[in-house]
């Protein structure tokens, strides 16, 4: 049966999976969960990921996963051979590297970002309330923190994990797209090597076919 | 050269990577990174992690990483051979639950544990003020939600990936040990499956190992 993820196209965490699936060209299945609706809360989607959060994957006829960032390592094992190329068995040295900057997103710099993005875009969006501009700038002061260890290191190889492309990188993408849409963008702007990434992996193509699906 | 750990015994990061070490059979030396008086931010630490947090890892002459959950993948990719296996490479639907469920633990249990821990037992041990109770319960009933799915899950299976201690139930040991020392360990002893789990996990030779370490 192939690949199928269920998700909604707004959400950052399944454009995190999709983003990944287009890098590897790989055909997939994109079925929508009504999450107006709270379809993600009824028990067929539980059932998928019992947190009742998307995204989650089906492929073949035995696998059932979720998590972001777990289904993007999973694609990349399974399908080594497709698209680009993110996983590098033999090559400890490099692999170390990439594990590593895998865990800074996700220890690091999403905690901050995620919460960022929800007080500037989801809770006005959402109708949740307005934006907090206290809590705004101390996130912002908080991921200047992390920015400056990444305005270092983009100051010796052109992407987080070394001299190319990697799932590091594009794990960043669904939140930092919306940080350059907002008036955060200021942190990013004051850092040269940061911009510089920025730009750069916001400009690949798998990331606008992910903004078209999310548009459509 | 061999495996080098950098770090503190202390510090549940480095527990993380500990435990994995002991579990899989591994020699290795720890290097104890002094952090009162701030070797962490010092040059030479931070060409090892460029976020003057411990633990770093060396291996062999040209291996230099970061990030527990990093470590402890990296060994088990590595050194597959070696004690405890938490990595099958041929097997996808396995590989596909411990990926999920090890991202549960670093972005849906750690977050609210190690913010829980801090508040009962760092801050007052390390002087930063008083424990916050009004912050406690409100990090109690955010792991509520957590623990509850778990509860589910380990109705199913003995442990969180399935029928295998795996490496999601190992990331939880630091965390979960100095909650099990707490008031707070009674939203586990409230869910008897989780309960097991924990008295389970906890009983490990690796952990006795880690807890002489750091009583040492
Ligand atoms: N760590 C998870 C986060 C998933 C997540 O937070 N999904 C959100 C949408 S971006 C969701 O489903 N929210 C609904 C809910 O939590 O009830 C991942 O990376 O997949
Ligand atoms: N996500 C990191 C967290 C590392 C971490 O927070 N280490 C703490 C000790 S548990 C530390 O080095 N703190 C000192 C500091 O942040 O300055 C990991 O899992 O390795």
């Amino acid at each position: 049966m192939g690949i199928k993820l269920y998700g909604s196209a707004m959400s950052t965490a399944v454009q995190r999976a999709l983003v990944c699936l287009y890098e590897k060209e790989i055909e997939f299945e994109f079925v929508t969960v009504d999450m107006r609706s709270g379809e993600h809360k009824k028990e067929h989607y539980l059932a998928k990921n019992p947190f009742g959060q998307v995204p989650a994957l089906e492929d073949d006829d035995d696998v059932t996963m979720f998590e972001s960032r777990a289904i993007t390592q999973y694609i990349c094992h399974n399908y080594m051979d497709n698209g680009t190329q993110f996983i590098f068995p033999k090559d400890k040295k490099k692999m170390a590297g990439i594990a590593s900057w895998i865990e800074v997103e996700s220890t690091k710099f999403d905690p901050k970002a995620s919460k960022l993005v929800f007080e500037l875009i989801f809770k006005p969006m959402f109708g949740i309330g307005p934006t907090d501009m206290g809590v705004v700038s101390e996130l912002e002061d908080e991921l200047c923190k992390v920015l400056d260890v990444y305005e270092t290191r983009l100051g010796k190889c052109n992407y987080l994990s070394g001299d190319d492309f990697g799932l590091a990188d594009l794990h960043h993408l669904p939140t930092l797209s919306l940080i350059m849409d907002s008036d955060s963008k200021k942190i990013v702007e004051a850092r040269p090597n940061v911009s510089k990434w920025a730009a750069n992996i916001l400009a690949r193509p798998s990331w606008a076919k992910v903004l078209a699906l999310k548009n459509n």
